[in-house]
């Protein structure tokens, strides 16, 4: 495994409508400060690839409407490696732009996908799974994701059933049996039970020899329309090719596409403090609580008999909260939400009532 | 009663602590839209009067800080209607200071003073009222005051017993018997189950002649160092005279200063729903509540499953509430507050520990 040939491409189109109020298609989840660390999700996920591959190989694909934002916090981007989708389209045309741009440059490319808007609290950790994944990709034609060990039975997520055994050195490394998406809660409950299941975390790493040779197998629609337009990569043509493959191309997820139909799939057993941020209930079991169990972010938040709480501040605004268990309250400049923590589905039913009274403005 | 004759004063220097975090030092209660009209209650306070008195015969009292706010808010005043206090003396010397400068411009004034922070949901009847009391004011040395119909045993508030009798056709107006500045909670009970005791508005009424005698009688130092300045009123040396009563002129209150010890007291009965707004609760239950029995002062209020609850917005923020029961809740620029409404004693401990961290800057 080479440095040189390893590449990193940071997904950056999703919009994130979960974590309404802060994130909005104008301004989504991943260009968002949620910790009050002072660096935005995708500058943290910029970060934790500087140890992994040279900065000139990390890649964005985002939309247009995005550009400025990813110009303007990650300014050691070049903008040759920012790849502009024209429209959603899931990500399995994604991560084959992504792949046929980086063959363009480097056809012995290796290439770890990851979206975003994760939050990975142990981004030591993270790194060390990254090269054991990089390792077993790198020895043949496989598909590696990484898995999440469960900590509950969680609906909105994939599921990774693994193989009992392992077959080299890294114990972590398993041949993945299943992938299950968005499993019923009874289901859910007996893949814990069962310890055989993972997180499916949405990161991929795998050569793109072996991507490529997938798509081409299990997505060849797909394949055609980029393999067609080859030449156009990384040229003065791809903004024209880029625009008509989109057009056209299905949209399609690439566990979809090609994860859940492959048999060269492997998953490496992680646990990084891994959490994708889908909700505001998912933020608050990741961070550290106070003595109260309060989650706050921000620095002038002052907290009464009040427990169980996260609380988020927009910029230095002083929060003064007496008397409140168990909600989430996150003030943006022109948004407040006030929500039970056990009800934070709902914010969506109140997000669509308000949808129907005020238009998009706020959402 | 000569339209004429007849002058307003608008008391203006409080600073309304209690109705943290929106009254601040540097910006009281009186300057702000705590309704969301449009109008703050000095420009309320103002409006009320103008079916009373002519434009020119309207006068605030203030502080040298309120000085630009009271322009901008009432900028039909003329500047030399605005009497600017060199310090906090409490409402003795403030009414001391209108009536000289009153009596320098028309001897035979009457006076109708009132609090700038109240606020009045029937202004109609407010002037009815006022009328009423103008009309006794005016037939003899009488210090009118305005008694609200009490709806529950406040212990904030001054109480004033009156007599059963009354003399002329206003059946309203009565004899006071007592004056009971805060009582005991047992106290404030067996008033309101007397049905003789109103609350003390502190809004007052009496010709300049009646306050005259009444501060020469019962609070003759004050009385005199005013007295030793009178030619200095509606001059150039105005300035330096205040400067110089205030410099040693005792801090003390009206009710205290004459209206407890004068034996020419009458009280208007009155209700033109009034509150003095000294808490967010008592802003909650005089004004209007939805069918979820919450009050929301906004435009952009979106609330699930909530009862009982106060919420003010900040100008045009959109504020989504969900699963919130009997709470206050009041988004300003830089403070957000969320108080159980039963606790909302708790604001100032709040505050307090904030002072300590902080300093004065949201205070």
């Amino acid at each position: 495994m080479s440095k040189k040939n390893t590449y990193c491409v940071i997904m950056a189109g999703g919009i994130g409508s979960r974590f309404w109020p802060m994130s909005r298609s104008s301004f989504p989840k991943q260009f968002h400060d949620f910790l009050g660390t002072g660096r935005t999700l995708i500058q943290m996920t910029y970060e934790r690839f500087l140890p992994i591959c040279d900065k000139s190989n990390i890649l964005v694909v985002t939309s247009a409407a995005y550009l400025d934002l990813v110009k303007e916090q990650l300014p050691d981007i070049p903008e040759k490696n920012i790849l502009l989708e024209p429209s959603r389209k899931n990500t399995a045309p994604c991560l084959a732009y992504a792949m046929f741009k980086i063959v363009a440059r480097n056809p012995n490319a290796s290439m770890i996908v990851a979206p975003a808007d994760h939050l990975v609290l142990k981004p030591d950790d993270f790194v060390k799974t990254i090269k054991i994944a990089l390792k077993k990709a790198d020895s043949g034609d496989y598909l590696v994701t990484l898995g999440i060990k469960p900590s509950r039975p969680d609906t909105g997520y994939g599921y990774i059933q693994f193989s009992e055994e392992f077959e080299g050195k890294d114990t972590q490394v398993r041949k993945v049996r299943t992938f299950t998406e968005k499993p019923e809660l009874n289901i859910a409950e007996e893949f814990i039970q069962s310890g055989d299941f993972y997180w499916n975390s949405g990161i991929f790493i795998w050569t793109a020899e072996a991507v490529s040779h997938a798509l081409e197998k299990h997505a060849s629609e797909l394949f055609s329309q980029f393999k067609e337009k080859a030449e156009a990569f990384d040229t003065s043509k791809e903004t024209e090719a880029i625009q008509e493959i989109y057009n056209t191309c299905p949209n399609i997820s690439i566990d979809y596409a090609i994860m859940e139909k492959a048999k060269n799939t492997y998953v490496v057993l992680s646990d990084f403090g891994w959490s994708d941020l889908g909700t505001w209930g998912s933020l608050y079991t990741h961070l550290p609580v106070n003595t109260s169990r309060n989650v706050e972010i921000g620095k002038r938040i002052y907290m009464e008999d009040s427990k169980g709480c996260l609380v988020k501040a927009h910029k230095n605004k002083l929060v003064a909260i007496q008397g409140l268990k168990d909600y989430i309250v996150v003030d943006t400049e022109d948004v407040l939400l006030i929500c039970k923590m056990k009800d934070e589905q709902k914010i969506k039913q109140l997000v669509n009532r308000i949808k129907l009274n005020k238009g998009d403005k706020f959402l």
